[in-house]
C-alpha cells in the first residue's frame, strides 16, 4: 500500500450504491478502504472490484478458521481484487501461514489483529496480544491491527515489531481515539469510519479530518 | 434442530449446482447441512435459502469480530434463512452475546467453537477452551463445536456443560475421528464432509455412513 495520507476509510455501510458513492467521494483523502462482511454479504464479493476503482481494498474478514478454509477464503478475496485481508491470529500459526501463503501468491498483504478494543477483547485476546504480534512478525505478515483507543498498546506493539511491519489503527473519531496520539505511538494509518461515512458530506468530512490529522501531527512534531 | 440421525453434512464445495445436488441427494440421512464462507463468497448468501429446502442450515462463519459487526453478520445470516450460526468465543462475552441476542430475535441458534483440531488450535485456543465453553453455557449458546479427533476433549466439554447444551463434532472420516467414539464421549452430532461430498455417489456414501454409525453405536451400547 502506498502512503500518501495517514487515513484509511472503514466503509461500514451495507448498501451498494451508497458504498460506491462514498468511495468515489473520499478516494482523494484516503490510502485504502476497509470493507467487512456486512457489506460483502449484502452485496456480494464483486463489490470489492468495483470499490477498487477508487482505492486499494482491505477485506476485514477477521479470518479465523483452519488452514484449508482460510486458504479458500483468501483465494476468493484476492481473486476479487482486494489488496489485503485482515486475519485473526488466535487460530494459530498454521492458519495464519495459509493466509500469508495465498497473499504471497497474489503479491498481496495480510494484516493480523493483535488486540481488539471492545470490552470482550480483554478476556481472551489481550493476554496473548503480544504473542500474536510476535507470531505475525515471524510469519511474515504485512502489518498488525491495533486499537487507536489504546495508544500505549500501539506503542508496545511497535516496540515488538520494530519498523519492519505496518500498524493500522481503528477507533479514531466516534470511538474516542485521537489520530495524532496513535500516530505518535507508532501507527502508520488510522482507520476512520462513522465520522466520514455518516457525515452529511463524506467528502468534506474526509477532507476536514485529513487536514486536522496533518495539523495535529505537525503540532506534535 | 430436530434429532433424527447423528449426522450433519459439511458441504465444503464452492459450486452452486454441485452444492444443491448434494444437499438434495443426502437430505434424507442428515439433520443439518453446515456451509462456510468459501461456498457463500462464491455463490452469494442466497444459497442458504435454496439449501434450506433440503435441511436446516448451519452457517459456519466462525464469527470473530466486535459486538456490532457480529450483530450485523448474524442478522444477515438469519434473514437468509439459516437455522444456526457458528461463532468463535475468543473475541469475548460481549461479542458472543451479540450473536446470541440476534439468534434469539429470530428464534435461531448459536454454536460456539470450544477447540479446534488443527495444530495451530493448540497454541492460543486450546488453553482457554474450557473457559470459552463455560462462557458459552453462561451466555445461553445452543451448543459447542468440539473436535471428533479428540474424544477425550469432547468428554471434558460434556462434563462442563452437562446435558443442557448440544455438541457437534467435526473431524469424522477423512480426518480420522470415529463416530461412535465421539458420540460415546458425549457428542450429539458428528459432522461429516469429504467422505460424503467427495464420494462418487454422495447419497450412497451418506446412507452407508449413517448405517455404520448406527451399527457402531448399538455395538458400543
Amino acid at each position: 500500500m502506498e502512503k500518501k495520507s495517514c487515513m484509511i476509510l472503514a466503509l461500514d455501510v451495507s448498501d451498494r450504491e451508497e458504498a460506491l458513492k462514498i468511495a468515489e467521494d473520499v478516494s482523494e483523502f484516503v490510502d485504502a478502504i476497509k470493507v467487512g462482511y456486512p457489506l460483502i454479504l449484502a452485496t456480494g464479493l464483486g463489490i470489492i472490484r468495483e470499490l477498487a476503482e477508487f482505492a486499494p481494498i482491505i477485506a476485514d474478514f477477521k479470518v479465523a478458521d483452519i488452514p484449508n478454509t482460510n486458504r479458500l477464503i483468501c483465494e476468493q478475496v484476492f481473486e476479487a481484487g482486494a489488496e489485503a485481508v485482515i486475519a485473526q491470529g488466535f487460530t494459530g500459526r498454521d492458519s495464519l501461514d495459509a493466509c500469508i501463503e495465498v497473499a504471497s501468491e497474489y503479491r498481496k498483504d495480510v494484516f493480523v489483529v493483535s488486540e481488539m478494543s471492545h470490552p470482550g477483547g480483554a478476556e481472551f485476546l489481550q493476554p496473548v496480544g503480544e504473542a500474536i504480534t510476535r507470531m505475525a512478525a515471524e510469519a511474515g505478515a504485512f502489518g498488525l491491527v491495533a486499537p487507536a483507543t489504546r495508544p500505549e498498546r500501539v506503542k508496545a506493539i511497535r516496540k515488538i515489531i520494530g519498523e519492519k511491519l505496518t500498524i493500522i489503527s481503528p477507533g479514531v473519531g466516534a470511538q474516542g481515539g485521537k489520530a495524532s496520539d496513535v500516530i505518535a505511538a507508532g501507527a502508520d494509518w488510522v482507520i476512520v469510519g462513522r465520522a466520514i461515512y455518516k457525515a452529511e458530506s463524506p467528502r468534506e468530512a474526509a477532507r476536514k479530518i485529513a487536514t486536522e490529522i496533518e495539523v495535529e501531527i505537525k503540532g506534535e512534531n
